[in-house]
Formats: structure tokens, C-alpha cells, sequence
């Protein structure tokens, strides 16, 4: 690929002026070094408050976050936005871990009618979810296969019936960022528009029944915060962890009128680790106690967080940033209160599985008029 | 599962002390708070030294790091350590991403010949290279298949051929952790001794002709420091990303013996975001020039980084932690000095996939006196 031209910034001054960091706040030396030390600050001013730190990178004229009722795009065709300039002046786009190009696969006409996207961690959940949506929609036949439209590679599963798609996510945050960033170009590719996307998982819930479905209101980190922090080219950069609070609201309607379990509203703690990075005593390493975990574990539940996962966050991130409606439906395994290993009979977990799958399939025929 | 008594720490007074951070650096109120407010400090403190950060959670009497000549574990047995003296009380240990447990699996008749792990990330590429081993080791049989131990689950996919384990990891930090936690619970209930395992994967090089491989000296983070820092309980931990210099060595030796392709000892630079995180242009995000990236990667490659992945550091901190003997060796996919798709032909970038286990494969072979 030859260097692409951008646009929308074109000097490391502005660069820093998107990040809201100065540049006495960057991770690395500001020119390349001449020898290889690393450089010997390595995080970012505490003193610096978080809305100062968060980023836009989204050029003039695109609002941040998701659209809302008050925002003009809510009244058109909002068709799916990339906060890079980049990618519309290349000739040809590789979604290396979906094994699909736009100079071999005609996007437009494979995914151009889609208007749900549902992602998952488990390729066969993701399988079973679109069978059971094509037969809640109607449009399953007898005998009908789905294939995995991403079956040139093992990274990640896609299915697709009608207007939904659903794809696999693998866990934890840099898997779902990688098929994130491939999912929204895919979607920008086909100009789709009015989508939503939901996030159909499990996690470890905090005070609550095993088995009780979290719709997340907002998704925080290991430190309680609504924000995803990452590093690029060096610099921390922070975003908003945002979600629809309408889209909330809705699927909470969907429960209660499906009436088949509990479901809360609540925060959802993404952390980056299963073991130590949530407080569980039984991984390979460990160096707390119980009296330590119960005390953290009570301070997130005293702060809202009603569940803990693994993707929350950047997926709220990136999707707010991409002006994508988006939530997070979790079924959580067990009462993290109570325990750390997850030891119910694989046909009550199996079942739990499925009540995230049924909430968005009810919601999905809803919004089509089918429900 | 009930509460496990710690006999290792038991006030939290100490564990801070593990921590090597003072209460005042905790990322968390030191109680449960009585409202839902974060905390407003969010990061440690950037004048606390690295090596002042880093934490050891061995009980005493185990070293930190990989074993070496002159380190006494050499010269005797070197089983599987734990860093954690609560497993050795549970009664049952559920290894839940694997579909595996101590009470329905004789994990000693399964897996105590275990001598060499090799992990990566896609489940089709570590069955590949369980065959190509079985092969290369005299131990394959015309029409043999190989069951995947882990037929329980999607999550991870496990091959296993006399004292060879292949186990596929998945992409991204948090995903390779979740697998080493339960491999490293594995190898310990299964008595294992003097177990080397090397990551075979692929990466992004840095001013090396794609095709070319990298053993990994040090893993890096996205700042070039040799760390790998994680939250626990709200506090940041740093561990120490070294790897067992003499196994560069004999892997490097292993290369040239082969001569089949070039094979380079450099820094492994791991990042937790594929696009933004390793300065790509083309992600459905982006928001610094060609220029700004160009400046950032040739900063990598001044401080010795030669290729960048997704997984080298965790697996250092982890295998260090628990004495494990650990080697990193990725194939480039591309130069990303040159650009940021990887659009080579399908089966160029199989030939390329093959040369870490091409590698490997001999290095087993050696070690086992049959090359």
C-alpha cells in the first residue's frame, strides 16, 4: 500500500491538539531517539482530568457518540460513519481477519440490507443465534445451512439472515477491537445505514442470581471509570464509553414483556484479565486475599457495576465513535460474591446462553413490525 | 466454591506490600466507598521507577524469572510452579475455558510427559503443527487424527503428540492470558517437569523483508519498556517481560542449521490494538499521518523492536512468573515501514506460516536427540 494522503490532520502539532494532551504528556521521546533506552516517563499526568484527556476523532460536523432523538441524524438515513479519512481514497480495503476484500467480495450487494449486527465471543453461540433468529423472523427453511460467510480464515465466524448479521468476537478487548474495526468498514463499504448492533455475552454478575440477564448502562474499567484508555503511537488516548440510553430502555421493555428471567440495568466492569484482573483467587497466579477480593468486588458493586466482562468497553468506544446505536446484553454464570469457578452443569449454562439470545431476538422481531 | 483460606498473604496490608505500591498509590479508595463516585486519581504515579513497580508474587524460596545454568532449579526436576498456594487447596480445579477438570480428567495419565508446549493463535494452524511435529518425531501413523482435548468448548482448541502440546490462544493480551491460566494449572496438576514452551505466531516486522522470522530477545509494550503492566484490585502490578536468553540462543542456532530462511534476534513489540495501536492508517479509526506514523515506527526500530504482535509480553510475565522456560518466534507478515494491509497472496502467507513451526518443529527434534 502506498502512503495514503489525510485530509483531516496533517501535522504531529494537530495530532496532539485531537489527543488533548500536550506534548510534554507524550509516552515517547518527541523525535525518534538516537539510541535505544525507552524513555523514562511512562504514564500519563493524574492531574489531568479525564474529559480533557478524552478524544474526537471525528472530523467537523460528525457528532460525538450515538445518535439520540435530538440528533438530525436520528430523522434520515444514518448511514454508518469511519472516523478515518483514509480508507475512502483506497483502492482496495483487505479485511485481513474476516478473509474478505472489496476487490473480490461485492459488500454493497452481500451486506448493503443489514440493520442489526449482533456479536458474541463464541463462534458456535453466533451460529446458533442466527439460526434461531431466522426462524423468529420466519425466513428459516427446512433443511437451510447457514454457511460462515468469514470461512477463508479461523479468527472469526459470520452468519447472516435477512437484515441480521451476526458475528464472532473472540475475547477480550484487542479481539473485538480487530473485528470492530473490520466490522465498521465492512458496514461503511456496503453504505449501510440505521444500524444497531448489539453485544450478546456472558459474564460474572456482582449481587446477583446466576443466570440474571445485565443490560449495561454504562461500561467502566478495573478502576470504575466510563472510560477506554489505549495507546497510540505512544500517547494515551481516552474515549467515552457511552451507550444509547433509548436502546436501554427498549430492550428492558423486551424483558419484561418476555417475562422469562431476570434482567437489571446496571454498569459493566470490562476488565483485561479473567483471573487476577477480576479479582478471582483461582488462577495461576495470585498474590490477595479473599478479605481483599470481597472488599474490591463491594466497591464496584457500591459504584453500579452489576457485572463483570471483557469487551464492554471498547465496543461502546468504538461504536459511539462511529456513530453506531449500541448496547451490551450479558447473562452472568455465577454470583461473583459467592465464588470464582464457573461449575454449574454445562445444560443449566447452556441455558443460561441463551437468554441474552432471546431478549435481542424478541427485540429484533419488535423493531420489524413481527413481534 | 467456598472462600479459600491464603496462607500465603492474609491482611491487605501485605498484599500492598507484594504490590510494592504504597497504600496512597492505590488506584481505589482504600474502603468501599459509600456512594458510586470514581475515584479521582487514575494513575500511578509516573516518579515511582519501573523497577520500584515491578512485583514478585512467589512465595519465598521461589525464584522469579526463568531458570538458568547457574540457577539450582537446572541442575534437578523443574516442576510447574504456581504463583498462587491457593489451588493446591481446592478440591476440584474446573479449567473452564478448556472444557477440562481435575475431578472428571486424569490430568497426570493425560499430560504428565509433557516437555514442550507450543501456543499461537488460530486453532487450525496449532492442528496443523501438531501433525507436521507428529511427522518430524516419527510418531505419525497413515490416517491418525488428532482429537482436540478441548472438543468441549470453542474456546481454545488443544493437540497433543507424545511429550508435544499445540494450543491455540486466540488474539490480544487478555485471550493468551485466560489460556496460560489454565495451561500453567494444567502442566501443575499434571506434575509436569522441565517444560519449555514457545509461541509460534505471526507478526507486523519492522524494516525486515516480509517472511522473515523474529525470536523475540525482549517484549516490549507500546512505549518500548520491557513490562507488562495489568490492573489487579484496582491497583497497576508491573511484571518483567524477560525471556530465557539461552533458549534465543539454541532457537537462533536451530535457524541457521535449518538455512531455509532469515532468521533475526530482536525486540518483540506488543500492543493491545491491531490498527490504532500499531499506528496503522487503515482502521475504521484513525486520527495521525503517514508522517506521524513513520516517526513512531522508526522510534520502534531504533530501540531495537523488529516485529510487533499481540500476546509476547503477558506470555513473558506469566511463564517468568512461573519458572516456566519460554521463547517467542514470529513470522512477518509484511514490513510496516512498506505499509499496514497484508494483501500477499494466500499461499505466500502460508509458506510464511510455516516457518515458525518449520523451526520449532527441528528444535523439538534436537532437544530430543532425533535430528
Amino acid at each position: 500500500m502506498q502512503p495514503l494522503p489525510d485530509p483531516f490532520l496533517s501535522s504531529a502539532e494537530e495530532v496532539l491538539r485531537a489527543a488533548c494532551l500536550p506534548p510534554s504528556k507524550s509516552l515517547l521521546p518527541s523525535a525518534a531517539p538516537a539510541g535505544s533506552s525507552p524513555p523514562a516517563s511512562s504514564v500519563a499526568d493524574p492531574g489531568v482530568p479525564a474529559q480533557d484527556r478524552a478524544v474526537s476523532c471525528l472530523p467537523p460536523g460528525i457528532l460525538s457518540g450515538p445518535p439520540t432523538r435530538e440528533d438530525p441524524r436520528a430523522y434520515s438515513d444514518c448511514l454508518v460513519q469511519l472516523s478515518n479519512p483514509n480508507v475512502a481514497a483506497m483502492k482496495e480495503d483487505v479485511l485481513y481477519h474476516f478473509s474478505l476484500s472489496t476487490s473480490t467480495h461485492d459488500f454493497p450487494a452481500m451486506f448493503g440490507d443489514v440493520k442489526f449486527v449482533c456479536v458474541g465471543g463464541s463462534p458456535s453461540r453466533m451460529n446458533t443465534f442466527i439460526r434461531y433468529v431466522a426462524a423468529e423472523l420466519g425466513l428459516a427453511h427446512p433443511g437451510e445451512e447457514y454457511p460462515n460467510i468469514c470461512a477463508g480464515t479461523d479468527r472469526y465466524a459470520m452468519y447472516k439472515v435477512g437484515p441480521v448479521l451476526s458475528v464472532s468476537h473472540g475475547m477480550g478487548i484487542p479481539s473485538i477491537a480487530i473485528m470492530l474495526h473490520e466490522l465498521i468498514k465492512l458496514l461503511y463499504h456496503a453504505r449501510c445505514s440505521n444500524v444497531t448492533i448489539i453485544r450478546i455475552g456472558t459474564s460474572g454478575g456482582i449481587g446477583l442470581e446466576p443466570g440474571s440477564v445485565v443490560i449495561t448502562q454504562q461500561a467502566v474499567d478495573a478502576c470504575f471509570k466510563p472510560e477506554f484508555e489505549q495507546i497510540v503511537l505512544g500517547k494515551r488516548v481516552v474515549r467515552s464509553t457511552n451507550l444509547d440510553e433509548q436502546l436501554v430502555q427498549e430492550l428492558m421493555q423486551c424483558s419484561t414483556n418476555l417475562n422469562e428471567f431476570t434482567t437489571v440495568v446496571g454498569n459493566t466492569m470490562c476488565t483485561l484479565d479473567f483471573y487476577e484482573g477480576q479479582g478471582r483467587l483461582d488462577g495461576a497466579l495470585c498474590c490477595y486475599t479473599e478479605k481483599d477480593k470481597q472488599a474490591y468486588l463491594h466497591a464496584a458493586h457500591a459504584a453500579g457495576i452489576r457485572n463483570i466482562e471483557m469487551e464492554s468497553s471498547v465496543f461502546a468506544a468504538m461504536c459511539g465513535a462511529c456513530g453506531l446505536r449500541a448496547a451490551v446484553v450479558c447473562v452472568t454464570l455465577l454470583d461473583r460474591l459467592q465464588g470464582d469457578q464457573i461449575n454449574s452443569p454445562h445444560e443449566v449454562l447452556a441455558e443460561y446462553q441463551q437468554r441474552p439470545q432471546r431478549l435481542v431476538g424478541h427485540f429484533i422481531k419488535k423493531s420489524l413490525g413481527r413481534a
